[in-house]
């Protein structure tokens, strides 16, 4: 059974996939069944369910012009487009529009990546273009510059910027949004816009300067859908000369609050990258008394999780320090780091890590090493992309059921402070434990920190196995938990920053100040800019005035 | 003869004052020519022409509700409304609004420190707080925090943000813009928004994460009219405990290309703060046969230039370079520049400058050091508000003329290479001596990098002495020779990064990508969240739809 766009009948979508198929030419029209399997999210929550988000046809352009054409037959025909850059996003509901019926606008081919500088440190991509072709190109012209790229590298620094994504190097260029440096966009009457410095005809500067002049509409095409974005200048990190690890410990429950503040200190002056966060007495978890402690409601209890420490004679927390620049520098940092760090914490441990040229050999990348090893350790760390998350979070043969397994969940935006993850252990433990849904949270768990100056808690948990997602009844609870969690996350301050499409309405709700003053100004936007309502309506919780009632 | 908003007669706007008073109460609204001077641009391009942009009123609130009813009046009336914060802004239109007859909304008793945070390093500022404001307040709690100040010091930063300002500490400070985290607007109509994690109803992480979810419409606020802010979050460096600065300088003119890329490597890797470039040779310009070479037409010919400079014994660039970090980090990564210097520019001479403890004593601070030494060299690099500026820049006595001395120009956002530079020195220098304009620029003129990853290059000249500002044929000159200089700049593919209100249209003009697409799509949304056009008509080149024909 085909699906359709909205109010659209069988005839009128076969004369509409006609007037594309002149545009793109033949064969990159796609409206059967077996052609639209590569367009369904493989982890959809509501796998063939009437709600499942899927696609009624996907087309392919090749270039901005016929980009515009197609939007141009969307208006005439009153076609929902959902555009998509290339690689998996498996994470965030793969290539599944906000509308079912949507017609996917699959921007693979424009694959062009249109200039590397490394001596300005930039990049000017178009959408298809993934982070595997971005290094190749690089390595391939032996040009000094890193890319930032997330796991897994397949793909596009166009499509993760647009939704916001993180990488792992040094701060600024680790938030994607903020190392974008002007876009070139489709609106929604079929024009060409460039922001900041690309507005000038002649612009020299468009990956330098970010403004232009006037207000910079930029922001509004990362989680929005006011445009189809067909070029992207990103900013490079230059290629240091060493990278250099050190791991500090600190014994006491409550340390983490001077931890997170001196570590907050060498980010904020850029003396660190990525800094990785973990708990030393995660081994103890398998002793009953402690994970009982360490699982309390309300909390973990300081005082006796010190104790149990103690006894154990291991330290309670533990960051692990990445340093970039040349080996003096490197070695620099790190020694301030373990001088503030003996200063603020009494006990604090400070072991020297690695201590490796730039860039890093093969099998250096390979290795794997360090408190956290994992097989994509040292490619994410030294921009290189990689498919080594799978090895740690791939499908399990064991449920066979092709939506059985996968995970899903939440990453609040937590204050850079102790007593916020303190707060977020026991509040997403304790909700999950009232809602059944299995969870890894406990007094040890602690935040990530891909942002430049905020932290991601992680309240994540596997569709399969407990929380049985391969039922009706287990997606149910798997969906509603999920809702329920962005709520109560909302009640102490924290909101989703990132969501797979059949979830964005929900995360979106949340931001609700002055009665949604905020949805309702960037409605208002989209009703201006895109009357149709035809581009990707419902992305980022915005749906164009006749579709708003259908929002979930 | 008073001045009136277009298109409404005396008594109405006599009603619509009494409607604000009502508001604001007794003495917070003024009108007379009196209470109105402080209002007048004495920079003005056409004192006292019928274009003269002056305001007919002026409202000052003491919080956002009174705002929000200002607005709502302003609705009722079809007042043209500016609002403007607090400090000078001399150098770019002062209080002026774009539209002559609006009623400018002066913010200055909003001046709540709503937080500093030195732990997570943030600060959380009303717009009537100045920079000296915000620092005192910081000096006095003993806060580890540095503010990125501009000069003078007291502007506001909810102000200098909104213009895009800039800084002069490390990189991402600099831009003030990218600095800014989250704002609160009153929109058009009156309601109050907040964007960020501030659109969580109880957000926490409003000054740390700066995207909430979905579309962000940020950036249409800064040189935009899309709402008044009344609260903004910003991003504080935290105090380094060591400064250090160094002087490289390299013998030959064509060397300024690996002295830039070099100085673009540190900077892009956070290694350095503000870099500051300048030409020893300089002295030399007072000899008339090295002046005619450093002046000539189409450029300077490297050459010629580079024998006067062996024949000096001086050489021909140089850059000082400032280190923030631990005494060791600067010192590292002093070290690290001078080796990369010397590897990559034969005969580069490295010279070490100062090496001092932070916080500076007030004594350092104001002590004249380095190549470059101003009244406010020290102050403004290690983020001291100042009015150290008015000591280089002040008016002289000798033309007592309100309005006949000051300086205008534009600053051109340039591609950072040498390239760029010496093709932007000769390009200005050319086409101001063509329009009769007296300027300082020759081939030793050197950019500035007051922003993250761009060059900005001054093409300014004074309006007084021999440009004579004070006829009115001397005015038309000025006025005209601006407009032909953004011109030219865009013909070579730099714009200018702000513009004082008289001048926007012709700056704005410049970024006309594809028939003004993104000027159009900016007015698009204008008229949509703005219907009655009341809010800050013409700025950053956006007029409401009634008013677009007025465009200069």
């Amino acid at each position: 059974m085909a699906i359709l766009p909205p109010g659209i009948d069988s005839a009128r979508f076969a004369t509409a996939l006609e007037a594309l198929e002149r545009v793109v030419g033949a064969g990159w029209v796609l409206s059967s069944d077996e052609d639209l399997k590569p367009y369904r999210d493989h982890y959809s929550p509501v796998p063939l369910a009437e709600d499942e988000l899927l696609p009624s046809a996907a087309v392919a352009p090749s270039a901005v012009d016929q980009v515009q054409a197609i939007v141009r037959i969307a208006n005439e025909y009153k076609l929902p487009l959902y555009p998509i850059s290339t690689g998996k996003n498996f994470a965030y509901g793969g290539p599944s529009p906000n509308l079912r019926g949507s017609v996917v606008v699959d921007l693979k081919r424009m694959d062009r990546i249109l200039e590397v500088n490394a001596d300005r440190n930039f990049a000017l991509v178009e959408p298809g273009v993934s982070y595997f072709d971005l290094y190749r190109h690089i390595q391939e012209r032996g040009l000094k510059v890193w890319i930032d790229c997330p796991d897994p590298g397949w793909g596009s620094p166009v499509g993760n910027t647009l939704d916001r994504g993180i990488g792992y190097t040094m701060g600024f260029y680790r938030d994607h949004a903020a190392a974008q440096y002007g876009v070139e966009v489709v609106l929604a009457n079929g024009e060409v816009m460039r922001t900041g410095m690309g507005a000038l005809p002649n612009g020299r500067a468009w990956q330098e300067y970010k403004y232009g002049f006037g207000p910079d509409p930029s922001g509004l095409f990362a989680q929005g859908n006011y445009g189809i974005v067909t070029k992207m200048g990103l900013r490079l990190m230059p290629q240091p000369a060493h990278w250099r690890t050190g791991l500090v410990t600190v014994p006491k429950r409550r340390d983490l609050a001077p931890l997170i503040n001196t570590v907050n200190y060498l980010n904020d002056l850029s003396m660190i990258g990525d800094p990785w966060y973990g708990s030393p007495l995660r081994p103890l978890l398998t002793d009953p008394s402690f994970r009982a402690a360490a699982t309390r409601r309300g909390g973990g209890d300081a005082d006796q999780l010190d104790r149990y420490a103690e006894a154990a004679g291991l330290h309670s927390w533990q960051v692990e320090l990445q340093f970039y620049g040349s080996e003096r520098t490197t070695l620099a940092n790190w020694e301030y780091a373990k001088e503030l760090m003996m200063e603020r914490i009494p006990g604090a441990r400070l072991f020297d890590g690695e201590s490796l040229k730039v860039p890093l050999s093969r099998e250096q990348i390979e290795q794997t090493t360090g408190p956290y090893a994992t097989s994509m350790r040292r490619n994410i760390t030294q921009g290189v992309p990689s498919l080594g998350i799978w090895k740690n979070l791939g499908r399990t043969e064991a449920l066979p059921d092709t939506w059985a397994q996968g995970h899903i969940g939440l990453f609040a935006v937590l204050p850079r402070s102790a007593d916020a993850v303190f707060e977020a252990q026991h509040v997403f433990a304790d909700t999950m434990g009232e809602l059944g849904l299995q969870s890894g949270i406990t007094a040890l768990s602690t935040p990530v920190m891909w942002y430049q100056f905020a932290f991601l808690f992680s309240a994540g948990f596997s569709t399969g196995g407990g929380n049985a997602s391969n039922t009706p009844e287990g997606r149910a609870k798997v969906r509603d938990g999920l809702n329920a969690l962005l709520v109560k996350a909302a009640e102490h301050g924290w909101g989703e920053y990132r969501a797979a499409p059949y979830f964005q309405d929900s995360v979106a709700a949340q931001y609700s100040f002055n009665d949604h003053a905020l949805r309702r100004f960037n409605e208002t936007i989209k009703d201006a800019v895109d009357p149709n309502g035809i581009l990707a309506p419902g992305r980022g919780g915005i749906w164009p005035s006749h579709l708003r009632r259908t929002r979930r």
